[in-house]
């Protein structure tokens, strides 16, 4: 139960961009839990990162990975600029 | 109504890394309620854990099962560290 | 407009057990009021109960259904003890 | 911008069961405004209505739109009964 | 930055209707900014409107973008009537 | 860690419009740390940009996005108009 599926053992980043990051990692430590084998991972990219439509579904599953994060850290509002 | 669909009956884990381990549970306890035959869900595997469309859809499931549980457990904001 | 669709027109449950146990039950409700012929559900059921990809769009409904119910009980905080 | 696509124009309903059927139409009615021909949307049910991801993939609409009507509604926690 | 992604720029309607109506305006300018070429996207319409899985697909993009505009709304608690 | 997969690294926009590009900024800028050769993107883009399925895909993305940003600027309630 102490598997490695989220980096640190933490939701809160220091920015936006490192939460997004983590988004990315946590997908991708979901994979690795689900198909542990190295190999097979390997050999599946680059049918996976050459079709649009893998890629949209696993953009999908990014952005609700990062709603989650950005939820835990209070959408960096009191840590980030406004933009204008 | 109490068959175990939630290890332990409760969505409170002590980190991050056992809110996802409890996320990926959740999923595969689904299954198993839908097919219940094991032997069916074993002939399955195969061919969905060496398809990457299959694995993101599954990664996708854990996300969503992943937010719930952050959500319970308030993101473990008071007993985690945060990163920087 | 008072078919079943909620069992006991509640969203409240003791337990995340039953929680889930409604989540499964509630998508349930909705392929029937869909479809509402039972043999026709029941012709479709095997080629989807035997499909990876079938069961994990099912368990991606189970998701977000008890998404809902978890958030109507307060993720039962108060009632369900702490795992360690 | 006054189509009906929300019966009543309003989100709240008396109950639980209430909100699943105006989930449901809530769907229904985005259907009806993408595709407004009702020869069309009758000559599509029948594959539609007797293939089984075609049905999960609708019960998964119907949960997304009973997620906003159960927030909208608080849950209808004071107006129903717990569940035991 | 200022290209129209969203029709007078604010996410608030005076009714639930207005909230579905700019629901689906969203998703439609979403894939306008995707394909800002006319003919295409006239081209695409009709498979599109004419398969039942394309419009339950796109029933879901309408059904996420409503529950974020139903939140800025407040769920339009305030403005509209109990329907019983 | 730092690459940029938040354009100034914030959530916080100055308006719906602004929340709504960076949203699918944010799409795009997943799909391009998941797929970093610039040539494979453009090369995917005509058959994707064409396809409806494949643009609705990306417009639920595209969602999921806006709603985290969304709720990051409390939906810009205080500084947008309320149409009418």
């Amino acid at each position: 139960m102490t598997t490695e599926l989220v980096p640190g053992n933490t939701l809160v980043t220091a920015s936006p961009d490192e939460g997004r990051a983590l988004a990315i990692k946590l997908a991708r430590l979901t994979i690795k839990a689900i198909q542990p084998d190295g190999e097979v991972r390997q050999r599946l990219r680059p049918s996976y990162a050459e079709n649009a439509d893998s890629l949209t579904a696993a953009a999908q599953v990014v952005a609700i990975e990062f709603a989650t994060i950005a939820a835990a850290n209070n959408y960096w509002r009191s840590t980030t600029k406004s933009s204008s």
